[in-house]
């Protein structure tokens, strides 16, 4: 086992994020959007420090920057440069960072990891710039989709445009694609985006799946009426059927294990003070680590608030409009990953991401496994998101016990 | 006792409302509001009607009609000739055109009414104008505040500059103003606007008060969070709270006699699909037919909604924006109009009125009663507000009945 100080690799870590944080768009705001100037910068900036760090360096048709070594079925380690608008510093680069600073600990060490590697920093998780996502982990996988390049970005330009301004021709994309056989396992390093590592007193943890969701659109109507004149019992308030359902959802999510619900969007019409609500339109966001659980979820859901309209005199309609499955963590890859934060001294808290990830493309050419790292108060998306160097020296530390325990 | 025929009496009161109702600004909606070249041709015709019907017609400083036979302490009988915008034709014209009947139904038979009588139609009842409301009827009551001559309408006409228009003199307001001792009671006929009466299948009702009102801007603030990171046990969701909350009032209002309470407007913050809600804010419009018991109920919608906001993690902040006394109407006046109503073969039901109405104004000088005509499914402020004229021919009986009986 390498020999490793925990607390200089998460300095170095912390000097490497604000290293690229300096690469903005906006002086006050941290705005990296893909195949911009600024991905072009920290592409180049992350192309040196994996240079620096032993690995071969390359960019594919598509702009991910790649760091290869050694043979055989690969040790895929990866994450995203692109960000939000007024983002955090930490939201993909982390990914990007523990691997380099991962292999760079070899190097030093004068050893060799037992596998192949390869680091790769990917430009569009974010959905920032084109309505897109893990386009570039697409390429990656073979799954790129043609009709990806006629999206166009707010100023109107064209995904294929933007490609060719950043030099790569559109028309080599599938040549990113990784080969047949040669991904051996995809494992990427993220901040929580939550907080349950920050609940549990724990600087890292293993992610057991990236849960799948359903979004329905929801409408109520009732009947609109004067907030004087309308007696309780005659009323068809289509706000108190809402908040009815809301109540239901929050329980449901509160009873099932692992199950998040969300009414995030809720409108009321016409909205007046001194009018019943005649009709309410709601969105519902609901997760679960289970697509089995999370249809039986959407089901009952439906048998439930159906019910709550029908006791009420409201009409009720239910539509779907975002689907997308749950992608599991191999359960060996989750029990090495454990055995590796252990290793360092961490207790490896086992938890699901709510959010979508580079891994759920991954998912379609090999195993993978995620190692979420703390963030203060769960905060992300956000100027005051924030990991410490001491936690994402214990992250850096714990990869490296993963990558010398690794057998393709 | 007059002999009646109350279908012919409604077949004329429809035809009368059918009259006035072509009075508009707009060829396809009714729209007429105060001191427009509409008001004036409506108050034209209600003169001439008065005038047929044996009344001595004036117009005041204000430009309310007034109607007056006989002598002694006088009982006012009247209601509103504005319209709100996109309007139905009853909810105000009836409170004018059914004593106008009444008084030509004592003229055809050759009888004087037992009492002083003068018909009323004032002008500002709606506030589709100026923003304020009750302004003519304060001006007959002594209590026309002179800061709202300089209130503004949505072209920047001042309140002053369109009574000038009129051919009014706003120096003279107060000569409008009915002497002390003059007015014996006021009372006003207006469909419901409310489902009441129809759902207790009666044509006529009599309103027991004219409800005050309190209404609050509630702010509850939680903390926004990624839908898919946060767990539900973790989260501070500013929605799930006021539904909790919404429901509470819906079950004070259901379990309260008299009580109607309405959750009008909702708004969520910041409002996206995937983001645990922030911030809400919301209204509450209570109304309850006494001023203690709404007093009571406002007290116990703070501690109750301070208790599921504390046990939620929320901030609370709650703000009354208006309030509003409750008008009782005259105890003996509503037994005299019950038996007026069931001299004509109906059943008086007793309701409070949830709506404000000018007789809130009438109350500073003297008692003060309301009979409600049914109108179909409790719809008003719309074209599709109707009043059959069976009902209608019955208010006006009922009216004449209680007019015989009337002694100051």
């Amino acid at each position: 086992m390498i020999k490793l100080d925990a607390d200089a690799l998460g300095r170095r870590a912390e000097a490497m994020h604000k290293e690229l944080a300096r690469i903005s768009a906006e002086p006050d705001r941290l705005v990296r959007l893909f195949l911009t100037p600024e991905h072009r910068r920290a592409a180049d900036l992350v192309a040196r420090w994996m240079g620096e760090a032993g690995l071969q360096v390359s960019e594919d048709a598509i702009g991910n920057v790649r760091g290869r070594m050694g043979e055989g079925p690969r040790l895929l380690l990866g994450s995203h440069l692109d960000s939000v608008i007024d983002a955090g510093i930490y939201d993909g680069p982390l990914g990007v960072i523990a691997p380099i600073l991962a292999i760079d600990a070899f190097k030093r060490a004068g050893v060799s990891p037992p596998s192949g590697i390869e680091v790769i920093a990917v430009g569009d998780e974010e959905a920032s710039r084109f309505p897109t996502t893990l386009s570039t982990s697409a390429a990656l996988v073979g799954a790129f989709e043609q009709t990806t390049l006629a999206l166009q970005d707010a100023a109107g330009v064209t995904y294929a445009e933007a490609l060719r301004a950043y030099g790569k021709d559109p028309a080599k994309i599938a040549t990113a694609a990784i080969p047949p056989g040669a991904a051996a396992v995809y494992l990427e390093v993220h901040i929580e985006q939550g907080p349950v590592l920050e609940s549990k007193n724990q600087a890292l943890g293993v992610v057991t799946a990236i849960v799948g969701q359903t979004r329905l659109a929801v409408t109520l109507t009732g009947i609109a009426g004067h907030a004087g004149t309308v007696p309780m019992k005659l009323r068809h308030d289509a706000l108190a059927g809402a908040a009815e359902i809301v109540l239901m959802v929050e329980r449901m999510a509160f009873t099932t294990d692992g199950m998040v619900a969300t009414v995030g969007s809720l409108t009321v019409y016409p909205g007046a003070v001194n009018i019943i609500p005649g009709k309410v339109r709601f969105t519902l966001d609901l997760r679960t680590a289970s697509d089995e659980q999370r249809q039986a979820t959407v089901r009952e859901f439906d048998r439930q608030a159906r019910a709550i309209a029908a006791r009420r005199g409201l009409v009720i309609e239910i539509a779907t409009t975002h689907g997308i499955a749950t992608v599991p963590c191999d359960p060996r890859l989750q029990d090495n990953l454990a055995a590796a934060i252990e290793a360092v001294g961490g207790k490896a808290i086992r938890l699901a991401s709510g959010a979508g990830h580079d891994g759920m493309m991954f998912a379609k050419i090999c195993p993978i496994v995620m190692m979420f790292v703390r963030c203060k108060g769960g905060v992300s998306h956000n100027p005051a998101e924030y990991a410490s160097p001491r936690d994402m020296g214990l992250a850096v530390a714990a990869l490296v016990r993963f990558i010398e325990g690794f057998r393709p």
